[in-house]
């Protein structure tokens, strides 16, 4: 048992329910292991899909639920989540796009409003004991709850596999549809699905075809390109081939455009916060292109200081967001330090979409620091070529006074 | 006239020379303004191709030089700078893989070395006054031969085109093949291929099909990806498909079947490091087929924390190779921290090539720390899904305790 | 001559005056080489002392300018200025506190902005050519008022010395107060005072007694400790010994108490922004005890991530404003990101002063993090000791693996 | 229990024992847990004093331990875990000079040095569960012997204070000259001693003289300053006023120094890596003067860059120490860094001791960039002030370029 947690204490719980398999036997397991107490079923709708959320009332509420929170988060998690992140830059160890990572906070907090709503003493999740989503919720549920319990079924119970889960609802004729086998391990939202398992657990094994479903494979997608434009205001995208959509219409849509040109796959064996390395592959299409249509204002418009302290912004806020440590005075000091430099990010972009690959081909922006006119030949009253001695002489002046120094 | 070289001081200039049209107006340029100076024609041969030194030597006497020395370079130019260089992980602002700033340092420490040879009391470059590589050759020079006078012609001399140019020789009757418009300008040596000029000045257009010279278009890429492999050494490239390669030969492999395949285009607008943006499309084929493969492997051995001061290490080497700041202390240390990293990475990686895109997609290493072992779901001794909680409770207790103390 | 400028160009200029030997040379000068423009004298009292404003108005017109105007900056340069800076952490190279680098932006901006009432086409500051301060006023104005040009009578002039400058006047019947000799060179305002010069030119001379000019000596200082409380709200000192003061107010107090106690003093060689090192002493009194009043609050209130964080703002904000960067987005963001930290910074701070040092001795906060229950012996719910050796198995997972795997 | 460890498992256990309380009991409770096993009681002689050491073989094998090895470790502590630590300049969150941290992988190390040299099969520390140091020794040895077993005692008993402590050891019949009440906790080695508890768990208290042990209060201390001057070589005090001392003795002969002078107290609240807060006064008298002698020298020769750089590694080091993650391959990069930066911190200089406060007053070094020539007035070749123009005109271009953009 869990030290934290004492059975007796638990009379009403507030389970982040997928209708999975994990999280149907967590329901009988919650009310057989605290007293019988009371579960209420909580799902957010992070854009995951359609058919992961069919039926998933009724499913709920079969399982032994005596309630099941559906909270639409999609226009929310797009724009107070995901485009903060993006904004600073943010990638993890060289490319993950950090499409859980950024979830986790938003749904942590929707439950514990339901868990304040229904009266709760406790939540619970069913993220495994090896990984990052269980230091990322209860992280959030510590900076949002902490007076709430908080159980994580499968550090408790002494099951350890999709057999023993299926075994354990047979005893009790729960039925359910999930098999035994399972080759994927996903997790999706609007931004993102991610793959872990099966072939995956060997790096020396390239992903099969059967890994990926947001993208089409590079070799699969169309044999001409295709170019989408983005208006960016303030570091959001307003508008994409010049329709005005918001910012989660703007993300579906870019999913499909990218997703149909294979672009956003990537394939990473990454540092686990909990000390472990894991493999996984991600599906980012939309995110893909939005994330290269700011870089590409960000070119014209921020001056070789202001990029370099975004890129420290950048690395901050990928472990920041990978760590789960949304809800720290940390976290708003790096999104106040960035959303400032966002004010600058505002232009257009377009982006050419071909075989896996996004990339911007045209940019401008109202804020633009380049100027046809600076960086070419011409004589100009900004830049007189005989400057750059001036500079170049005192630039490498502690060069100079060293080598004469120790001649 | 440069404040700080008085013409009657100069007797014997080292000149870097191309046998382009800036640097063969140079030569009777300096005879004229500094006294009738004696002129040694120097050339780093640093991969730019056979052609471009193909009958430099009868051309730089012709064109009024006492000698012509041409240095082989090729080898250390990969083995002692970029390696160390692609060690680190530097990209500049996000994109650019530094292949003309690399150069500029080895370039400059020959042509110190023939100076001192020849004794020669001056050198002299054909940087323009707008660009970054004035300022990487004058920096190099002060820490390594501050005695010597340096001419920098574009910042002293009025001409301003290839017109004015052509005239100039004209009027001396000295021969050249040149032709006064160019459309693009270019720099190229073993790592890339740099293009600027043309239409890439308005960063709304994009790059047009004859800008680039080193890569085919992704749309003309073959159909069928190719699969290439290389084998590391403590960062290093030492096998490409299994053949023992010396570091260069490795780059011109890489370089000949990434070409083929469109991979390592970029397109960016960058601050230069004398306050303006420029826009130019660099081609870097070989060099991001090594970049991905050194960065595989460091998946599979660097540590969360190991891997974040790699980064740094790499943000800040990414500025100071741009800037010129090779021969420096900060250099060193950068390289030393680099090179001990490097121990590490070790190992094998497969990387797909496919119109446009370099893929690692298989990767191993004798310093890996993945396991399949501690990453899936079984019972080890290595790691108890029970030792998570007491991470979690650690990990949020500041979050924890800010939440209980503001309540 | 400036190439930047033709003289003929200029009808009017506003000078930063002081009212010192420079700046009074400079009005003839200025109109003598300006083809007789018109000079409005302008000085900022950034809270230098009441003795260098006196009888500045009459001095100005009588040395040739058309007006004189003196605008009152105290309030707002401790409070838009200092504050946001010192909030930051931000110090110069591990001991400077930024007293004449803070001031800059702020009488360059007011200054623009008299050039602006006056209509005037100039500004013209007296600074040498080798110091910082003519980057960062240049700077400022760039940002500013990139229109207006730019006059730096030292890097155009001829003269050399106090004595060239002498003379200068003496040849055109201008009388002057000013001797041939001063020993140091000084720049004070309310925050602080330099020093530089005379024997401090040798960083082998310890600084003699008649450097110091705020301070008393820690040897002179009293022999028994004083005590002075701080109030703070969101990073600012809103009392003094439980006196409700404006932010001039209390740094002025704080100087006086301190100063008396010998607090403040440094004495570094650090690297000027144009590329070589200079000596100085500094004297901060009020400052010292503001700057240890707010990082002993942040001990009780930052958490370990958080406060690494504000280590980082700090670095990049000393250097932004030693090299004079205020007016940019960078300058913005780093404020945004330091300004967010300091909502925790509340709270209340004794400080004990005696011969030298300022320490805090006691220190409390209503955000404060620590508690005693947490950090002792006893038993409690937050932490539970078992929960450490989970803590640590994840926490030295990595280099757990690391040693098997390479076994 | 703790989960790591089976009872039956433990055969030969190595100790860290210091004869205090709570390890005096721990032999005893060993030997019950563990099914007799034996114990060999380990010190290490980090320069803790002689005091500490004095009979405490006899006293461990009274215990009941069948060995004791006291190793000599004080050279080695003080030339190969503080040196390298310092030359990166690292202090953790703002003062703390590492006392207690750069002791734990020393220790760790020659602990399972035993460990192998007996065939012991555990190692046993005698922290307790809130702290740092039972992370720091674990994770020690999770990268030095993975194999062993680790006993945390501490996290397994139940009992809780002295009193517990002291009436397990009488109902054993085991003599202890221990006193229940002692009102600080002390860690004390060649660097430095922490003290904690008593009136300072609560931070409005100023620290009380009986706090202090190593150096006399600043009130106390002698009404004459006292001048020491330090030679460094590498970044390595070599001599103490003019006498060559190996590392330890130079620092013993500091220590003796600054302690009467009241020099190198701090008192800090900072964040435990355990993630709650702790209060603590720390006096490191030698050390401190040690730090700022180096500090001294870097003033003289580390340019803009190379300094800022070395800030960046000692903020990294400062908490890869206090984390405890010595033997990692971070630490062996970020020595690398520092010890290249290093090689050019050689000199003199003099410090200043006074009423608590050590203060460089004179400082010279063969590789200093300080030039009395460059900085002051004079004509010189190597700096014409006509260049700053130059320099600046380019250093504010973007500031130029994006207040022209925007008008």
């Amino acid at each position: 048992m869990s030290s934290a947690v004492k059975k007796t204490d638990v009379k009403k719980v507030v389970l982040a329910y997928s209708g999975g398999l994990d999280t149907s036997a967590i329901i009988p397991w919650l009310k057989e292991t605290y007293d019988n107490c009371e579960i209420v079923a909580f799902c957010a709708d992070v854009g995951q899909g359609e058919e992961e959320l069919e039926g998933l009332h009724e499913k709920a509420l079969a399982s032994g639920a005596s309630e099941c929170h559906i909270v639409d988060l999609k226009e929310e998690f797009v724009a107070d989540y995901i485009y903060p992140t993006i904004a600073t830059g943010a990638i993890y160890e060289g490319t993950y796009l950090l499409g859980t990572s950024m979830a986790r906070p938003i749904i942590a907090k929707a439950q514990v409003e339901v868990a304040r709503k229904v009266g709760a003493d406790a939540v619970c999740h069913g993220c495994t004991g090896k990984g990052n989503d269980q230091v990322r919720f209860e992280g959030c549920f510590a900076a949002l709850a902490p007076d709430l319990k908080v159980i994580a079924p499968w550090r408790e119970w002494e099951m350890r596999s999709r057999e023993d889960l299926l075994d354990y609802l047979a005893e009790r004729n729960i039925k359910t549809t999930a098999s035994a086998t399972k080759i994927y391990s996903r997790d999706a939202n609007a931004w993102h699905i991610s793959h872990e398992g099966g072939e995956l657990e060997d790096p020396w094994n390239e992903p099969s075809k059967g890994v990926w479903t947001l993208t089409v494979a590079p070799e699969d997608a169309p044999n001409e390109p295709e170019y989408v434009s983005l208006a960016i205001k303030n570091g959001r995208i307003t508008h994409v081939n010049d329709e005005a959509l918001t910012p989660y219409a703007a993300l579906m849509k870019l999913n499909d455009i990218a997703g149909k040109h294979g672009v956003g796959r990537i394939d990473i064996t990454e540092n686990r916060l909990v000390g472990m390395k894991s493999r996984g592959c991600y599906e980012t299409p939309g995110g893909t292109v939005m994330f290269a249509g700011l870089r590409a204002i960000e070119e014209l418009v921020l001056d070789k200081t202001s990029r370099t302290w975004r890129e420290q912004i950048a690395g901050q806020m990928a472990h920041l967001v990978y760590d789960g440590r949304w809800f720290t005075p940390l976290c708003n000091s790096l999104i106040a330090a960035s959303e400032s430099l966002a004010e600058l990010v505002n232009g257009d972009v377009v982006i050419k979409l071909y075989k896996g690959q996004a990339t911007p081909v045209k940019k401008r922006s109202p804020n633009s620091l380049y100027s046809e006119d600076f960086a070419t030949f011409g004589e100009d009253d900004v830049y007189d070529q005989k400057h750059a001695e001036g500079f170049i002489r005192l630039y490498s002046l502690a060069s100079r006074i060293r080598a004469l120094s120790t001649k």
